[in-house]
This record gives C-alpha cells, structure tokens and sequence, in this order.
C-alpha cells in the first residue's frame, strides 16, 4: 500500500491543492469523487463560510476530504474550530508554526499533514507531531519558500529528512510530473495551477482563461520584501516590479498589494489589476476541463510515462 | 535504441557538463570510459589551451567526447577553429545565438547540441540546424535563463516544442533524479555539480570540499541586472547581495565582479573572494568520489528507482 494514500483514505495519493478563492466545496467534492483527496481551501473563508463549505461537501460526498488552513491567518482559533467540530478527516497546514495546533488537531482524530519548502522545516513539522509532509518547490504557485529550492533538488533533500508519508507540490501538473516526483522519492503529489483550471474551480472563468492561455515565462516570483508569492504577470505584478525597481521598502509594497488584490484577481476576474497566483506550470496548461477528466489524464498520463521508461 | 545516446555514441544517454575551470581532459576521459559523453569546457581556455586538451584526450581515450564553448567567448573564431582540426565529435554550444556557427561545424561532421532556457530557444536552436537540444533548469549552476524555469516546468514545455534528441539539466545528482527527467519527456541527461565533486575535476580541491559541505539553501541566482548566474554563498556572493541592495547598478556589479573572480574561486581555491558556480543540487552532493563511481552510482540509483515507481 502506499503510505500517502493509506494516511489520506484515498485511492490514488494525489492531493488537490487548497487554494484561496479557488477551492470550495464543489472542486473538493469533484476530486475526491475522482478518487484523490479533495481540498477545501479556507485562506480565503471567513469562519461561517469555512463551516458552510464542510457540510455542503458533507451533502456532496461520502469520501474522505481535507482543508487547508494557513496558519497565519488572524481568526486562525474558530478555523481550528470549525474543522474539529465539522469532523474533518485531514486538515493541511501551511505558512506557519505547526507546533501550535498540530497536536489539537491530532487529539480531535484528525490527520495533519504541513507545508514546508524544505528538508529543515520538514524536521521541525515532524518535531510537532504532523502525520505527513507536503513540499512545495519554487515553481509552485502562491505564497513560497525564501530560499528558492526547486522541486527537483526539494524532494530528494526532504526523503532523506523525514520518513513521513510526503507529498511533492510544485511543478505538477502532468502525469508524467507525477512519475516524476516519484522517481524523486515523494510518495505522492499535491496539484494545484491544474485544478484552477477547471470546471468546478471557484476562480473566475476570467482567471481560468488566463490560466489556460499562460505560456513559459508568464508567471514570476515576486513581492520577495514582502511574502514571496508567484503570480500570473499583468498590470499589478508589473506595477509591484516598477516599484521594487525603484527600491518601494516592504511597506510601500505592502500599501500597494493593500486588501483585497487576490480576490479581485482570482474570484472576480479582474486579470489587469487584481492579484493572479498560479504556478510556473501554468505554461503547460491549455484548457478548462471537468476534474474527473484531469485525474483520469493524470492517472493515464501516469502509466504511459511508467511504460515509457526503460533501462539506461 | 535511445536517441541521445545513438547521436552521441556513448553507452548512455548521459552528457558530463563542460565547465569552466572544472573539466578539462582529465575529467572528459574518465567520464568517457565510464560510458557517458565526456566533454572538455572551454569556457576557460584560450584557444591553445583547448587544443592541448583535445591532444591529451585523445591520448588518453578512443571513445567520442565533446566540447562545450559558450558562444559569447571573446576567441571565439578560434575555438571553433580547434574543435573542427581537431576533429571533435560532439560540440556544445551555449551562451550565444546558435545561427552563427552551427552548420560550419555540422559541415566538418561534428554533432551539435545547443544549451537552452526556453522552449522558445529550443525552437530557434532546431531552426538553426542543430542535431540536439540540452535543456537548462533554474537550479543549474553558472549562467541561468532569465524565465527562471525549472527543469520541472521546463523539460515537457521543451518536448512539446521539438522532437530532436533532448537532454535536460539542472538538478540532476542522483539516478532517480535521471528517471524524473525521463518521465518529463528528456532522452537523457546533463550533469554538472557532481562531476565537481570527482577526484578527476580540475577544480580547486578547496571547492569540491566547498560543494561536498553545501545544504539546502546555499546556492543563489544572483548578479541578475549583469547576467544571471547561480553561485555558493561565500564572502564574495554576499558583496554582490549588499552592492544590489543598495542599488548598484549593472556597472558597479560588473567592475565588483572584476576580471578572474571564478578562476580564483573554483581554479585557484578561494572560497571567500573568488566566485564559485554551482547548482542548487549541491545540497545533495557529501562526497568526492572518482567519475567512474559516480556513473556507476548512477546507474544503480536509476535501476533502483524505476523498479521502485509502481501503479498509482
């Protein structure tokens, strides 16, 4: 059996990324369906919307689901919360200490699995008590580790960190990326930019368009005084550039990135000056598809890419 | 039959990096007779230098090799002058636009690959007449495309864009790093940072400890306003952050920069002044072993991998 797929209670050991504005319920419900383990991404979600999406996936879907809570989010308590008394089955923590929930979560009967970008955060995930790792390369859309380690040179350096089920982000979006991240020593994946492209997304199909229209090089890391975080490149990220060019402090940044840019982006379609996350994998992405059809492309991609390679 | 390796006549589809200051002859053979493709980097070779290499090659081994020149170098008429008297069988262009001399060494019966970041280049480089392509992540050490594209990201864009034999680098130290190009799309690969670390590597002893002690995160992309480049972090590299951080532009980085820093550094062992190019993928490199180790590490690491990577 594989251990991610044994911790998760899913068929395959695929995650759906959790993704602000991007992942409600009905994306969750899709990919669990499909046989991966749907996300509730609540880094967008007030508390009653977070507790609103858990019982409309619960109306959805029988299977096993998780949500994604960013630990630096300010109401972080009633998340907390709102997972435990809504009895979710895995909960994925990210940008934050994992030591202050973990064991909470984990006493409630729910799998943790963090977020790190790497091998040394992985230890210290493991320190807390989380049940599996998920990294993150610096391919991968949203918000990103400083020291900039890919994928390709993450994952193998977080094997040899941690003996937890891990899963690799960052890059993923093909099922050959996914033999990939195996060969690598991950024992599964999380994908995201894939699934923001698809029918049962709650980004804006303005958002889904750019997505699938995106080639190389559209997307770049950015706001590095702030957060780091990648974006689609359009009027705001070249606005952030502008000002970065002209040396604009943290601050200055800060007021320009102000409130509300990624919602205007990704939930209401404004591609000039809302805020656009999306992985460098987005290149790779072409169209909008039902998230059935993507996990079986995956899967199918997955075993003809298995096929293809042969000795050396 | 596996198109690299039949366009290089090498046992496997494997290419050791031509280097500056790190693999000359020596290096070149030993990879050779291991069964890749060695290759003598002429980057930091006048052009008599370059010829003494390719005489105690051949001296040294009867199997094919290459020569990387980077086509911005100053002696470059020369250069390719050496390579086609002296009959090379494979040459490696990179740095430069491959129009100017492809089909003059295609003409002398040499098997051109080209260095490229994009798949945009990829395509340029085919419209260029050259018999294969080497595609370059983001964690490649020395000089970096400006897309920062990971080899994750990049390997699939580039397959899709040309069906010429690829190899793929960046990020590549272990056999199932191999396997995870392979998945992605590549024909085979291209390894710089290990062959660093080998007993044969002219580099300076001080820096294949240096890469031997790297982790995580001790690698940067830097000097990016003059031309990108991925360097340890050292005394120097921390100049360079101090000098961009206060605004210094292209000029001031380049007269910092100087003339020999990377010669000092890799060549002559100065760990803090010179400048020391290398992948993110040292982070994964504890030793210093002999070529023919190395490759055969490799190719138990690759066997071991893809019978390890089972059905989803």
């Amino acid at each position: 059996m594989n251990p991610l797929s044994t911790l998760l209670g899913t068929r395959y050991p695929v995650i759906q990324a959790g993704m602000v504005w991007c992942s409600g319920w009905r994306l969750a419900a899709a990919c669990s369906e499909a046989g991966i383990l749907g996300v509730i991404g609540s880094g967008s979600m007030y508390p009653a919307v977070l507790r609103e999406h858990i019982a409309k996936y619960r109306a959805a879907s029988d299977l096993p689901f998780g949500v994604n809570i960013p630990l630096l989010y300010p109401d972080i308590d009633k998340h907390i919360a709102a997972v435990i008394e809504g009895r979710v089955p895995v909960v994925i923590t990210s940008a934050g200490n994992p030591r202050t929930h973990t064991l909470r979560l984990r006493d409630a009967g729910i799998k943790v699995l963090h977020v790190v970008s790497s091998a040394k955060f992985a230890e210290k995930a493991e320190a807390a008590g989380v049940d599996g790792i998920i990294c993150e390369g610096f391919e991968a859309g949203g918000h990103n580790g400083r020291e900039e380690t890919t994928t390709m040179c993450l994952i193998p350096q977080v094997r040899r960190a941690t003996g937890l089920p891990l899963a690799a982000a960052g890059g993923i979006a093909t099922g050959g990326a996914i033999l990939a991240a195996m060969a690598l020593g991950a024992d599964g994946v999380q994908i995201g930019s894939r699934f923001v492209a698809s029918d049962e997304s709650s980004a804006h199909i303005n958002f889904k368009h750019a997505v699938a229209r995106a080639g190389e090089g559209d997307t770049r890391l950015t706001l590095k005084e702030v957060t780091p975080v990648r974006l689609l490149k359009n009027g705001f990220y070249r606005q952030v550039e502008e000002a970065t060019a002209r040396g604009a402090d943290a601050r200055e940044l800060a007021a320009l990135l102000g409130k509300g840019r990624a919602k205007r982006g990704m939930f209401e379609g404004d591609e000039e000056e809302g805020e656009l996350e999306i992985g460098q994998v987005s290149g790779l992405i072409g169209d909008i598809l039902p998230a059935k059809t993507i996990v079986e492309t995956l899967l199918r991609e997955y075993e003809a890419a298995r096929a293809a390679v042969g000795p050396l």
